[in-house]
């Protein structure tokens, strides 16, 4: 069966804008770079917004969880800002059963050249093949349980709540 | 304890001379693929030898097993060239007993912009992590066991023997 | 006599920062994409500001001025902003003399992979070579002078004042 | 009137073939890198051959010639390897008058990241457009006259021949 993944925004996807000097939202480059990694694993993309984690609602975390239990596949992909991932991988913890989910994503946007979204993708795309049922954050090559991570403000950095 | 990863060349590190316009091997890109992909996996790396894969000789075969062996890590990743790859990991597996050892590589070299070097190894640094003791060839998103794949010549892709 | 290149940031140097996901000003990436460009041409390359061209100030202007008057090098490169490249380069027209002064940039930032930078910056190399004393701008592989030109808001592109 | 570009192949233009390992020629990239570099002088793009300059013949340089006395255009950009480019250049002074002819090509495939060719393409542009009527060769953001130059095989770089 195929992988499930969806898609919700973050680093990932930014893109520059080049009349106002911003970062925006166009469409996602998933499908870009799963063509550059060469996946011949079959996947089920969809998009189910394309938002900054920071500006993530409950109604968007919802939807998530919505998606995740109504998915027909049992392994699950998430590309998802690295500001809030750590809460939304608790909520759908205590939301979705029976599932592997694996919520990944990108320190540097994919079109910004020096990104490490596609390790992590190839990561990601991994680790949802292998482990048992559960939801991860998978970033720099480490995979975490949802209960027990979180992003250092400081440093940036996926940590272990104890070590 | 750390990830073992040994270097023995093939696409993954190939370079353009720009002096007699042929592609070689140099030093290998894979400290700055790492760190590109913001790995912070614990590893230890080390270069076995830099060859196209068809010019692999049983002696250097010999060599990798002989260094899988002594590793006193028991996740071993071997960077390899794509053609006699499945060849390797079938040596190996009949070879080294007791640890997880995942072979990858890529179909573009990396300097090439569009490689799927980096996708290849995210999932080869997850699998070794996952995967019970044996020996696998990893590419493409997607895990063999030694035993079970080739290369297909003609498309390029890895395969089972059979499906 | 090598070529003076003055640096005031713009588009050009943007890089984002992964803590704060913002667009922010480093170091300048000329030098590497000078290298990256094989360039030969002896350059004296200096640093007067990092600056988004939309906060450049009148004092700023009479900076950059002030350095382009100095200068020993008579052919000047400046590498500016474009949103307010065309009144920098109208105020240098009519404040410095003998010198070939030429105003370059970039509409997305150079660490953004698709950078159309590289390709100016080879331009202006060129132009500043050939063109007599004067102020130019120099984009999208096209030469104005600084009399005639500004950038259309709504397209992002550089045009002649009446054509 | 339009900018006349001439295609030969070279460098520029390798592609690295995943089947064998080999470097071969496909489609030209010079559209795209014109696209990228956000051109927008006008050019009419003609591929006359794709080739490795090494293997030019004096019937490919005659009617590179030819094409370039036919040019409705008298600004005329040829892309081209660089082991001969100063032969050809040397042959098209010789029998094509009346027009600005600019030759340039790259160090390092364009498809490889770190190609110098979209700065010698920016360069080649504005060259082009400002020389008086003669032969160029347009490397490394110097501009040589097609009885002056020639690559030096050990440096790989272009040179006067008496300094």
């Amino acid at each position: 069966m195929a992988i499930r993944i969806f898609i919700t925004g973050g680093t990932f996807d930014k893109e520059y804008n080049e009349l106002t000097g911003q970062l925006y939202f166009n469409d996602s480059h998933l499908p870009e770079m799963l063509d550059l990694g060469r996946n011949l694993v079959p996947v089920e993309v969809r998009t189910l917004m394309m938002v900054d984690s920071l500006e993530m609602t409950d109604d968007d975390r919802s939807l998530i969880a919505e998606h995740c239990r109504k998915s027909k596949e049992d392994k699950i992909i998430i590309t998802h800002g690295t500001d809030t991932m750590s809460d939304t991988a608790r909520l759908l913890a205590g939301g979705v059963t029976g599932k592997t989910i694996v919520l990944t994503g990108a320190m540097i946007p994919y079109k910004f050249g020096s990104s490490d979204g596609l390790f992590n993708l190839g990561s990601a795309m991994a680790f949802v093949q292998t482990l048992s049922h559960g939801v991860y954050v998978v970033m720099n090559g480490r995979c975490f349980n949802a209960d027990n991570v979180r992003k250092n403000k400081e440093t940036g950095v996926f940590e272990e709540l104890e070590k």
